[in-house]
């Protein structure tokens, strides 16, 4: 039975630094934090918690009254709004003081936006926290009663979730809602160009519904002041194009990385990843039409998507004007995937495909385009999908200091065998295969894999892919496969590297520990797969 | 005294596989064999010799008839010119069958220039043969005596050396015919824009000595017959560009790599690198008026140098027609270093510069320009400045398996303290300092330096330099400069580490042994400086 450690003493307010865990986490995300919370109570709090309580008496604490704890009302609550007054919210029946959660963590433009009010909306839809650690940690900060009049239900609001469309059983989630998933390694192998159903999927968001015949584009050009709205009828008479792109989760292999220290986020595999045939209108073509000059490079192009958070800020995300102008950049406003409309999980009807870039700028759903001098002001683009040095933590991070993500670095993956797997040894070799790809239009020219920890070298065979359209122009991932030799008579547990070079003769770090980070971003490490020889 | 091992007994011709050292490396360049060679014959002929003999002894014996051995006429020798039939050259009095030498080695094709001849004229260019191990390793293939009336002189032959620049004292040669010579590390953080006469100089052949006003540009399409020369006032009534790049040689931090496993070619330090202001006429503009058209980017641009060979073969190397023709590319054809004139060690009076790309194809002295649907054929385009894995060696290596290096990694070289220096420690902390550079128009974002093995990380300051003209053309390198933290009271040796990252997230790999390549090309591993605290 799961145990829970329930706040019975005396409750600290204020910025005692009780709990310097990030408050994105527990309040927006978090689902992975029950190491990083547990010990933090434990090490911080051992004083607040009296007793272990099970998941079900957790999960009813918001909704009991604390004859204990003085009752507020919403009038009281409301002006604790701000760092200065101190942060409070409330859930359920609960009141909390989480001024000491909210600084110098990522997402507090997030967190703000509870702030003096109830999260319950919130947490309607980002469901992820009602877990054990988040709602425990959560009672922590308790310090009242709301009165019963202005307790906040969820009854008469749309659940957002219940729109979600179905998904192949392949894809095995991270969370479910938002929906994060990837398929198994195995299945990225078979096929250079990626099937749609078994493509990773990474929302941030509810799926939003869109009917095609009232979509809208809606563009801004903040340079010139012009704006004007499309629908999709008019996007398809753009001249069409085609790139074979892959597109790459930033935290793709971040579980391996997490091996090294805890990270906050989604622990993808190695399989947030996938390759497949985009069409639609380049976004040059419609930025002229804009007003952008071709040469004019200075600035942004911010994207919304359709997909809105309980106060209805859209994921928003931005490249740079210089990339989505050049007609080398192949970014396009994709209306189809591998030859199909898009599916609901990848964007329909529109989504921005922007080759060689971090997928979080590939914005699904698109409902806005505006070209700004300034990126994108969005939580994901400012706060998140950045990387640091290995000592940066959350105590000593500036955001600002990072460029966010655009071009992704070198990257491969040993697909098959699979970690811990028993294999055979045919003909004094072990049958290796797997992918490489490196952003930013980049071509993988070699893959070595090695199997006595890098003394000896074994050059893959690249799969026949297309060879992109020039150079600088490679956007798909090079599937390869390798036969490792196997010394006579070894038998028990090996590891396999892997290590890919580009065409910039970039290669991949050898460890996760020097490039650890904070967000778990750009894991680009050598692969390693340990597996037992039969 | 120096001593060398002088063949005196059976020889050995044909392919037994006596020597399989580089024959390039010997007849062409090679004035860093001395390991390589001597472990070789050691372990490889040592019953054919019986004696050590001095470096002066050695010089005289290709000069020196040995009665032991028939006689052959330059009419006999002449049908000794491919493999099916042998390979022989002389030098002096000697005969030599150096067809075992040839085989699958870089440079078979410049061999092959003499094959069935004389090698005096080379090597009248190429003095870095004038050694010890060479020579006396040639002595091995002595075949017989050349009939006295055949001796080739060199008496008469005009020495190319006799026109080479004056250098500044600052440059410590590798090698000095051809001239190629570095600064010390130190004097590269000493300013953003490095210094004419201190920037490194990679020769490959005696330095042209060029008249400005009968300077002649041929040019040619092969892809529309079309041909012209121009002449230096016509590349000035095309629009002047200046770009800010740095230029870096393959062989950059070659020494480093060394280190792991004996590599033929210049032991360069860090400092085979600078940043200056190229001024110039941009090649897409010329190259339009040789009626290419923007978005024809199918082929390759080749060039050529004025500097030759004794066979009057050009200097040459090739880069893509997309990066010639895209205007984000930068490529000029530069008259202006630093606001100078070019001198003649840079390629006075017109040079290629390729911003981003590796050294080699920055052609000098530019003579003529090709328009092609193929690469250069040269031996630097096809036979050298390319990397393989670690295990490929000489037996192994198919120069055709790997690209032409164009776009160069991320690398970071700490300059200083310099290796083995003792340093003083101010307020806990040593001052460090160095470049970082990526190529293909990548910026760096940061530099992470380390004392205590990659512990920990204190990221440097990175100069205010310009930031280029956009993202993905950043030319120029950055200076950086960290307080590295000593702890208190620690004497001693200690190594301090440096590991750069750029906007693509690419980082550097951590050592050596993972990347080392038979060429010592592309070696980006971590820098690692040890010095002693004071």
């Amino acid at each position: 039975m799961q145990k829970a450690y329930l706040h019975h003493g005396q409750h600290q307010s204020g910025g005692s630094g009780t709990t310097s865990l990030s408050a994105t986490a527990v309040i927006l995300g978090g689902s992975l934090l029950t190491y990083l919370i547990t010990e933090k109570i434990k090490k911080d709090s051992p004083h607040v918690y009296a007793k272990e309580v099970s998941l079900d008496e957790i999960r009813k604490a918001h909704d009991t009254v604390r004859k204990d704890l003085p009752e507020y009302t919403m009038d009281e609550i409301v002006k604790h709004n701000a760092p200065s007054a101190g942060i409070w919210v409330t859930y359920g029946v609960g009141v909390y003081d989480i001024t000491s959660f909210v600084p110098k963590h990522p997402g507090s433009d997030k967190v703000m936006l509870a702030a003096g009010g109830a999260i319950d909306p919130f947490w309607h839809i980002f469901q992820q926290h009602n877990t054990h650690e988040v709602l425990s940690l959560l009672e922590t900060y308790r310090i009242g009663n709301l009165r019963p009049d202005d307790v906040v239900g969820t009854k008469d609001l749309h659940d957002p979730w219940s729109g979600e469309p179905k998904r192949h059983p392949i894809l095995k989630p991270a969370t479910l809602k938002p929906f994060n998933a990837e398929p198994p390694a195995s299945v990225l192998v078979d096929s250079f160009l990626t099937p749609n159903e078994f493509f990773y999927v990474r929302n941030h968001l509810p799926v939003p519904e869109v009917d095609i015949k009232s979509y809208e584009l809606d563009m801004e050009n903040e340079k010139t002041g012009k704006s004007k709205t499309i629908r999709f009828a008019d996007l398809l008479k753009y001249p069409q194009h085609t790139v074979t792109a892959t597109i790459m989760c930033g935290g793709n292999r971040r579980s391996e990385m997490m091996d090294v220290k805890p990270i906050k986020g989604l622990p993808w595999g190695a399989s947030a990843v996938g390759n497949a045939q985009w069409t639609g209108a380049r976004l040059c073509d419609v930025l002229r039409d804009m007003g952008v000059r071709p040469g004019d490079e200075d600035g942004h192009v911010q994207f919304e998507g359709l997909d809105t958070d309980p106060t209805s800020t859209p994921y928003g995300a931005s490249i740079p004007l210089a990339k989505a102008m050049d007609p080398r950049g192949d970014v396009i406003l994709a209306y189809e995937m591998n030859g199909q409309p898009l599916n609901r999980d990848h964007g329909f009807p529109v989504r921005v495909i922007v080759p060689g870039v971090v997928g979080s700028r590939n914005v699904k759903w698109l409902g806005k385009i505006i070209v700004s001098r300034n990126e994108s002001p969005s939580h994901w683009q400012q706060n998140d999908y950045k990387s640091f040095s290995p000592s940066t933590d959350w105590d000593t991070v500036d955001f600002k200091s990072a460029p966010a993500i655009q071009n992704m670095p070198i990257t491969s993956a040993i697909c098959t065998p699979a970690g811990g797997e028993t294999v055979k040894v045919e003909d004094g070799y072990v049958t290796v295969k797997g992918y490489a790809w490196s952003g930013g239009g980049s071509e993988i020219v070699r893959v070595d894999l090695s199997a006595d920890g890098g003394k000896t070298w074994i050059v893959a065979k690249l799969d026949e892919s297309e060879r992109g359209t020039g150079p600088g122009r490679h956007w798909s991932w090079s599937l390869w496969s390798a036969k490792v030799p196997i010394k006579a008579g070894q038998k028990g547990p090996i590891e396999i590297l892997s290590k890919a070079v580009d065409s910039n003769y970039n290669t991949q770090p050898e460890s996760f520990a020097n490039i650890w980070n904070l967000r778990g971003v750009v894991g680009n490490a050598y692969s390693r797969v340990k597996v037992n020889v039969k």
